[in-house]
């Protein structure tokens, strides 16, 4: 019995089983990335337990999906060289039902020019082979492909997420001015650079058809996705060895906001598309600036907006007894930050960073106990989870991909390209930085900034969402073997560069600007003192005022801690009084003073008695908040609370007051 | 200029802003289901906060979806009739590129019969308008449509997972057999009670069609589906309320279990598909009981070993020094026990729920202190945000689904078929159960029951997901109504229908069984007494049986309370002993015995005295346990750590011991 068309009759009659098997195959293919990702937890705890430091998580996920991908393959190729007919090499095929095989198998003949081949084939969504192994890896390593759609709406959002929001604040605002030098014009920097290093390369015509497939404009794509540095591994490390504070936040600080900004980048030279066939367009220059602007203040927009909107909610309802609601309520916005800024046309990542740290400014100073541990447990184990999936899949992706470009030549001087590139953007821009900061960035500090520009998901992510055509598929091999070399090799160095380097390890972090930001909200500075602290704390001018103003205005705004709306919007009126929540007078009655909690956020734990006497003189001193308390119980309630809410981080940290 | 497949010259030139406009379209789809979700949890804490219960939370999200969908509905409609040619109307479609409208829109030529329209299309995945309202609207209402991938596999089984977890297992076991025997006979009865009123009804030939079309296979379908009644909302007032410990115990139980067995007993009927058509066929019947023994056992099997080896990794390694591994871990188990049930062709919602319950008898006794409370409020999250997603996507349903075939008689019939039907299951069931019961089951007990059979999420899931075909859309809207009724009628009323039968609300629960449970547990049972303590604890042989081997053999093989490894299996030798995880010695010295964290789980808080004076009998008492402390200090320090961990549910508890 021939039929013309198969499915036809089998959705009539077999539906019921055809939907089945296709649930089966699903299973299974997440199945293979959960069994994973249960190995690796096990081996990641017998390596703390061990304290193995030569290999970090990131590189296990990664060598393990490596691993994966390769048996996936290898398994499927030696039981049918015969690939599902959509890929395939055939020019006709043939389905046949034989009734001993039903309802499950087709008989399949695929004409090849004079070959025939004749095959039993299961099918499900696509056609596949009658042996259940085949089945289900033939189908597997097609599902293992790249999805973007998962990759971008469901893995990355909570990896970038809990970056922004695990930020330490403090040290990234101190280092705001390096870390937006790096940011902004570092990347650009290294963008070109590569580009101009993989265009003269291309140009030299020393491997085939790359001289006319490789315009610049493709170059600088590539030299903007590459150009994302990625934040996990080497962090890891830093964080475990307690490296230096000014270090990490320049890495940590460089490493996030340079995603945000490669990939606007990567965005806005796209939008070049149009005008890339001509020589130079000065209208389309233009464009992909105003477009690189756009993108990057729309989403900074967005995701702020949303941030403060948050706040608000939480602030003037009481959410925050019911923990559950208010981290449902927390996670949907954080979430909703990325799909607006998508949906506006921006860039949803860029959006969720800067919505992850005004919540973690704002939003969570308004949330219960509770709801602040649950959120930051939450987005902790989704981080773990994600970052994990994400380094297996790219793992998974070496062998399980069709449609890799080996360009041996691209590849080699892609390497060298990118130490290059990030040469000439740290080493110029730490020594122009130099130049005006209080504390310099010495040079040892310049090389480990060096060593740890490994790349990671946002660049894989970019080079596999655009995919299309030759050179794009070069650079998405390129940008895989660059990955998988930088995770592994720079990776598992870092601790025998900080040791050649002799980067302090093992330090804690010193009090002097908490100190200075604390007056500062105290508002016990007057303006004679400003000049003097503002040199002392390394913040340039614009740092300064942000603080100001955010102390004086947003924190009350937003907030339940600080000043009182009222207070701090005398001129408001009626409105400032609606938005004082009345969730203050609780924590008042408790705290017996609002601005404790920012003390709180401040001051380390061995100078609670600094506090005391601080809020002693305090009360002398006329000031606009409303009630002083001053017995000796309030003040040991208040030292007490402190005690409880400091990270442990702080505990041994050493007071070292001007 | 007209070109032959429109598609191919976008792929290769505009690919980026195709593939742009593609993620924003996605975007905005799930940006309207995350904002009905803030409204709702907005909504759930006004509610909350005015003890509002009139309706329930999971009423809420279903009026909301069904608003928004209503919106959408008329929204996409006024702009234009025209839908996406793919759904269409047309008979031939032209594409027409012109220069003006380049690179974003396509002229579009619809001919039908004789009449021709022209539209500006924007292109995505589908070709739509180029109003971007309409852009969006269109391929929302589409993009809105039941995804059964994203039902099944992302949102059920947090949903499923939790209800097994957070399951009352002290009254959920005392009254396993009632509960059993509602799940497993209960089930079946209402399936075929359902499926002969409505044969019958169709029988009648009152509306057109139905006589053909509903041979009495696809009316046992209907049954099995419809039989699967919803613990969510009817409990979640139960829980506020404090309703008869009992009487929960048997409405939770029963759901839960009933929705397992009526997704196995659906499936089994579907297996019976070949022998449909033929008057009866008893090998399609035995075939179909295999099928429902081998799925439910499968499934079963499949979710307790998971559980048990997740029980196993969290004994014998240290994981517990790292919260987040030991979270990620018991998250991806508990998953994959979901997915190796799918794969292996069971039943992944009966696979997680017995996994879930193994979890919380076995591996949560492993758990560091800080790991339980973070999976339970992971799961308490993604619980909360998945059953609301649930929900609104329900509501949303109503209007946004094209393929709706309406026959009003068939509907109203059917909810006198499932009245009836629940009838017939409930009240001879009870009075057979009563025969044997020691605590009878009252009427007014029966009558809630009967009630509170609210229809959900499993029935509109198993509806939704084998649609294809006129009589499965009749059954999908049918089910779809019956959702939106129950829920919102009987889920509103039933705080006036419990004090309507007068059932007893704030009470607490008797310490009397757990008295006799940790007698046993503290093996202090001699077997003159067992005859009377079981007919007092209202367990039957088996419950009892069971009990004994798990306090005996399962606890101290699969966890680190309880008494050793090597005590409980002395014929093992060094099995037994590395079976004996290393961390019973921290716990035994912080605690000063094995078996006081099973006191604590059975023992209520004011009854510190008895566990005292009872220890101090026991180290009378030879024993198999090990090493016994009587000194007073100890004692103390025991009774703070039970206080410490005894939920507050049993805080207000009175002793109540025969």
């Amino acid at each position: 019995m021939l039929l013309g068309n198969p499915y036809e009759d089998i959705e009539e009659n077999e539906g019921d089983t055809h939907a089945k098997v296709a649930k089966r195959v699903t299973s299974i293919t997440y199945i293979v990335i959960i069994l994973l990702l249960v190995l690796n937890v096990c081996t990641i705890w017998i390596f703390k337990q061990k304290r193995i430091r030569y290999i970090h998580e990131t590189g296990l996920s990664l060598l393990y999906g490596v691993v994966a991908g390769l048996i996936i393959k290898l398994v499927g190729v030696s039981i049918s060289e015969v690939r599902s007919p959509r890929i395939g090499t055939c020019d006709k095929v043939t389905y046949n039902f034989s009734e001993e095989t039903l309802p499950y198998y087709i008989t399949t003949e695929f004409t090849n020019g004079s070959s025939k081949l004749k095959r039993l084939y299961a099918y499900s969504d696509t056609l596949m082979n009658n042996e259940t192994a085949l089945v289900v890896i033939n189908k597997l390593s097609e599902a293992l492909q790249f999805d973007p759609e998962i990759f971008f709406y469901i893995l990355l959002p909570p990896i970038i997420f809990f970056a922004g929001y695990d930020l330490k604040k403090k040290h990234f605002f101190r280092n705001i001015g390096s870390i937006l030098m790096f940011a902004f014009v570092g990347t650009t920097i290294s963008a070109f650079a590569v580009a101009a290093i993989m265009w003269l390369y291309c140009q030299t015509g020393m491997e085939a058809g790359l001289k006319e497939e490789f315009i610049f404009f493709e170059c600088l794509l590539f030299g903007a996705l590459i150009s994302a540095t990625d934040p996990v591994t080497v962090l890891a490390l830093f964080s475990e060895l307690n490296v230096d504070v000014d270090l990490y936040a320049l890495i940590f600080g460089e490493s996030v906001m340079n995603d945000a900004v490669a990939i606007v980048l990567f965005e806005s030279v796209l939008s070049y598309a149009p005008y890339r066939n001509a020589s130079f367009s000065a209208v389309g220059f233009l464009s992909c600036v105003g477009q690189f602007c756009l993108t990057f203040f729309g989403s900074f927009f967005i995701g702020t907006v949303v941030g403060l909107i948050t706040a608000m909610i939480t602030k003037l309802t009481r959410l925050c007894d019911f923990p559950v609601l208010e981290t449902s309520l927390f996670t949907l916005m954080s979430y909703s930050s990325f799909l607006l800024s998508e949906a506006a046309g921006f860039t949803g990542i860029v959006g969720i960073l800067f919505c992850a740290i005004t919540q973690a400014h704002y939003t969570s100073r308004n949330l219960s106990v509770e709801s602040k541990q649950r959120v930051f447990e939450l987005f902790e184990t989704l981080n773990f989870l994600a970052e994990n999936f994400v380094f297996s899949y790219i793992g998974l992706f070496l062998f399980t991909y069709d449609g890799h470009e080996w360009r041996p030549g691209f590849i080699v001087c892609s390497f060298l390209a990118i130490a290059v590139a990030r040469l000439v953007n740290v080493f110029p821009l730490s020594g122009l930085l130099n130049l005006n900061l209080r504390q310099k960035i010495p040079c040892k500090f310049q090389l480990m900034m060096w060593w740890a520009g490994l790349r990671g998901a946002i660049a894989f992510a970019l080079a596999a969402e655009y995919s299309e055509g030759v050179p794009r598929r070069i650079i998405l091999t390129t940008t895989l073997v660059i990955v998988l070399a930088t995770v592994l090799i720079n990776g598992s160095t870092t601790t025998t560069v900080l040791e050649l380097l002799r980067i302090r390890v093992g330090i804690v972090e010193d009090a002097e600007t908490d100190h200075i930001i604390n007056q500062l909200a105290q508002k016990q500075i007057g303006d004679e003192d400003l000049h003097r602290l503002q040199e002392q704390s390394g913040l340039g001018e614009m740092g300064w005022r942000f603080l100001k103003t955010d102390y004086s205005y947003l924190v009350p705004l937003f907030t339940i801690e600080g000043s009182t709306a009222e207070d701090a919007f005398p001129w408001c009126g009626p409105v400032a009084r609606w938005l004082t929540s009345e969730r203050r007078a609780d924590r008042q009655e408790s705290l017996g003073d609002d601005d404790v909690s920012i003390l709180e956020e401040y001051i380390p734990v061995e100078d609670t008695e600094a506090i005391i006497s601080h809020r002693r003189s305090k009360s002398e001193i006329p000031s606009s908040s409303k009630q002083h308390v001053t017995n000796n119980t309030r003040d040991q309630h208040v030292t007490n609370s402190i005690q409880n809410t400091v990270p442990n981080s702080y505990q041994n940290e050493e007071l070292n007051m001007e």
